[in-house]
């Protein structure tokens, strides 16, 4: 079976007969799949940039309701195909087809599409500013360049980089899109490409408005993140990888955006411990083992202060990891990367408090785990205990008193979310005072009674953090139109003539 | 004599007995200056991101007026000081008194300041979102660090780390202020920071809000650039210095805002060039060699299309030159630097037309260069002809025809600004629809009929660009609010109880 084809300036080439091979797993059987797809070399690298560079200089000419077509058409393209998308994305991912891919995921992925296609015909993002006293007018624009868009394995369709925010943000924008697909998700993502493509043509958009390709080398994916060719970069996935392309990227002075790994600490303060500790720790373990604990925003590190009701907590929240199942992770990497975050917990001196029920089914099955380590041992070795586990387990720190608390606070690294459960009365709020300024700079979402999984699609939301979290704290990856000003140019018109203004910049 | 002392945390702290030092010298005469500055000890480097970081946490306790009032009291005591200043000023850079000094320069800084001021208590910058149904809430926000702010040597106030926009902007978003002086304009930097740590003190800000340090050796200042204590960079000066901020800064995630060099190329269309050449040339003369040429936005790339025109044009502006004086520059190293400028581009084939009257006179004396390069010669060698010259100096690009004036804006580098003087009667609108696109996506401003030199404090300026002309393409470093948002974290507020909102983001 030869490899399949990538989309490269408007056409499905194949790979040439040499070329390096992949194929994904199916998670839950374990079993590899049987399409193989082509590892990109630098000449096709090299195609998709010129093609890329090309299709924005067209861009600029067309009318942005033709970008609103595109977004419009492509999110009913993937509804009408949804069940069809599901059963490809479940055979690659293991995650199930309902609700989680067709009522929730793929409704969400369409809705971002719908809601860029609206911000595109919106001049809400780019912030225009008129001085009419000193002929002076700046609005953001398009990069007039491709934006790179390398999605993450944990979300096939939301943020898939051919169809998820980034995406959507990107093209809305004004921006063609060379989309790397996850290889742990290539036949999604290249059905989507397929779709994208068509309802690319069908807008009038250009040849090269929409690439794909699969997999590239390090040293290519080094050459491609650093070509002044384009734009930007939006990226979701690993600190590693994400660390990586930033270097690249940086070099040539490309912005880089990214949404990497984070532990999400999430306090439960006294007061709300002695009001409900059950209650509490059945939440948390119900966030954390959700969707095998395969979100960006799990709750990876609980803080706590020593006393009766954190052990009732404690005891509480074991036993619900001690009765979880181990479901379908990912990829056949990710349980291995699970024991061994939990292993290494371990040898630095945490407890291991529980862990899920052992499978003997078939396929990549992550077991859950929670574990425990007193605040003073995690003041005296912070980075030791903070690395993320990607999957269905944390690590409860128990403080001796306040004090700890702050100490243990001000040792955290950069997260996505920190969320701060208090009492109702308010015998929490002087300690929430305190420990808030410690914690909040150091993340992009402050949530208070609620845990951080959930990331609404709103234009309130912030999806991003500081460095290492994100990749620039100014900026969020979720949210229309906050999104689309990633990938915005400042320009500022001076004394240019009136009718040669944006109309959105005209008296 | 012994070495000027360093501003950290609040004190005046004499330099280490067996510091390295350095004295500016006063470029008018030529002669070193007789006070000394210390050239800063890692060390001191460390007391200073400490005491910053202090300041910080201080800060964010803190009412915004205090802010406003520290910026408004700062702008007064400048004003009250701007006699005593500008002679500081004018032994150190040898610019002019006045008006440049007292009736230009000092009145755009305390201006600047007081708009700071009105920016701080205002939540424009914040950009506020509220979606009251899902109880999420975003806004921009001080990152909760000190900010270092690098000026260059060619605005001893507007643009001084210690008192210029970045210093503003950085302010009024909610930072406390780590200042590194120009080396070419210490005892300036010295006594702005004395008259602003007696306004911080006098507006109860923290003891650390304003820091002074005058120069460092490479490691140090790598090191600093890098450390996570600081919150983000701001930077104007010279590329090659900009890059190592740069590299620095991106390795710990810092955020880096950079004005570095730019060439900002003027395009002469053949329409306008038949109305009126020889005025042309001198608003173009005129504007090259104000101010010895020092300014960022000087125009130091002219793009014509061959004809009698502009032979005319160019004969017109090659007596202007001929003519200029030799002034004074900022530094004895700057005329130096002109003159390799000026042969580089000889030895590359470009033709000398004119040069300034040479001056017998003592101090560092910048003489004016015009030159001339074909169209066909420049696009050969795109990068041999796109060196910033800093100063009175200026090549002019002859294509023979509109593709190759198409041909060499393709090959452009980034620049702030790119202006374009076309036909009154619309002769010249079809060339320049062509040519903008290509020009203007290189370029943070854009300009109609107008020399680039001026930048206007306007809510609607930008005084940025693509890499490597600026160091984000999103941001501007002139202009208030929008040169706040440099500084700004974005957070999101999720389901957070409605007394500990801010108060922008209350209902």
């Amino acid at each position: 079976m030869s490899a399949q084809p990538m989309l490269i300036n408007g056409e499905w080439r194949a790979a040439s007969a040499d070329a390096a091979t992949f194929s994904p797993f199916n998670p839950a059987t374990g079993e590899k799949l049987t399409a193989t797809y082509p590892i990109a070399s630098a000449a096709e690298i090299n195609d998709l940039l010129d093609a890329g560079t090309v299709a924005a200089q067209e861009l600029r000419a067309l009318h942005v309701s033709k970008i609103a077509d595109f977004l419009n058409g492509y999110a009913d393209a993937i509804d009408a195909a949804s069940e069809e998308l599901a059963a490809i994305a479940t055979s690659e991912t293991g995650l199930p087809v309902a609700p989680r891919l067709t009522a929730v995921e793929i409704p969400r992925t369409t809705g971002q599409l719908r809601q860029a296609a609206g911000a595109a015909q919106s001049d809400e993002w780019t912030n225009p500013v008129i001085d009419a006293a000193n002929n002076l007018r700046s609005r953001l624009e398009s990069l007039g360049k491709p934006v790179l868009t390398i999605g993450p394995n944990n979300f096939p369709f939301a943020f898939n980089g051919i169809a998820g925010g980034d995406f959507a943000a990107a093209v809305a924008a004004g921006h063609p899109i060379i989309a790397k697909a996850h290889p742990a998700h290539p036949g999604t993502s290249q059905r989507l490409a397929e779709l994208a493509q068509g309802a690319a043509q069908a807008a009038g958009l250009p040849q090269a408005m929409i690439q794909l390709f699969y997999h590239m080398d390090p040293e290519v994916g080094a050459s491609l993140c650093g070509d002044t060719r384009l734009g930007a970069i939006g990226f979701t996935g690993s600190e590693a990888t994400g660390r990586k392309i930033k270097a690249a990227a940086d070099v040539a002075g490309i912005p880089a955006y990214l949404e990497m790994s984070s532990i999400n600490p999430v306090a439960f303060l006294p007061g709300v411990m002695q009001e409900k500790a059950v209650a509490l720790a059945d939440e948390f373990a119900g966030s954390c083992l959700l969707g095998v604990g395969q979100f960006c925003t799990n709750p990876g590190l609980i803080l706590t202060v020593a006393g009766e009701a954190t052990e009732t907590f404690i005891t509480q929240a074991a036993q619900g990891f001690a009765g979880a199942a181990s479901g379908v992770m990912l990829t056949p990497e990710l349980p291995k990367h699970l024991d061994s975050g939990v292993k290494h917990l371990t040898d630095q001196g945490a407890e291991l408090l529980a862990r899920g029920v052992e499978s003997t089914e078939a396929g990549a099955r992550g077991r859950p785990a929670l574990l425990r380590i007193a605040g003073a041992a995690f003041v005296a070795n912070p980075n030791g205990f903070q690395n993320e586990m990607f999957g269905p387990a944390s690590l409860i720190v128990v403080a001796a008193d306040e004090a700890e608390l702050l100490a243990v606070g001000a040792q955290l690294h950069a997260s996505l979310t920190c969320s701060f459960y208090t009492a109702a009365d308010g015998a929490d709020d002087a300690l929430y005072d305190q420990l808030l300024p410690i914690i909040a700079q150091k993340s992009g979402r402050i949530l208070n009674d609620k845990m951080p999984t959930g990331v609404a699609v709103s234009p309130a939301m912030v999806h991003g953090g500081p460095f290492p979290a994100g990749g620039h704290p100014g900026f969020t990856a979720v949210g229309i139109p906050a999104s689309l000003r990633r990938f915005g140019a400042l320009k500022c018109y001076d004394n240019v003539r009136a009718s040669r203004l944006p109309a959105s910049l005209r008296d």
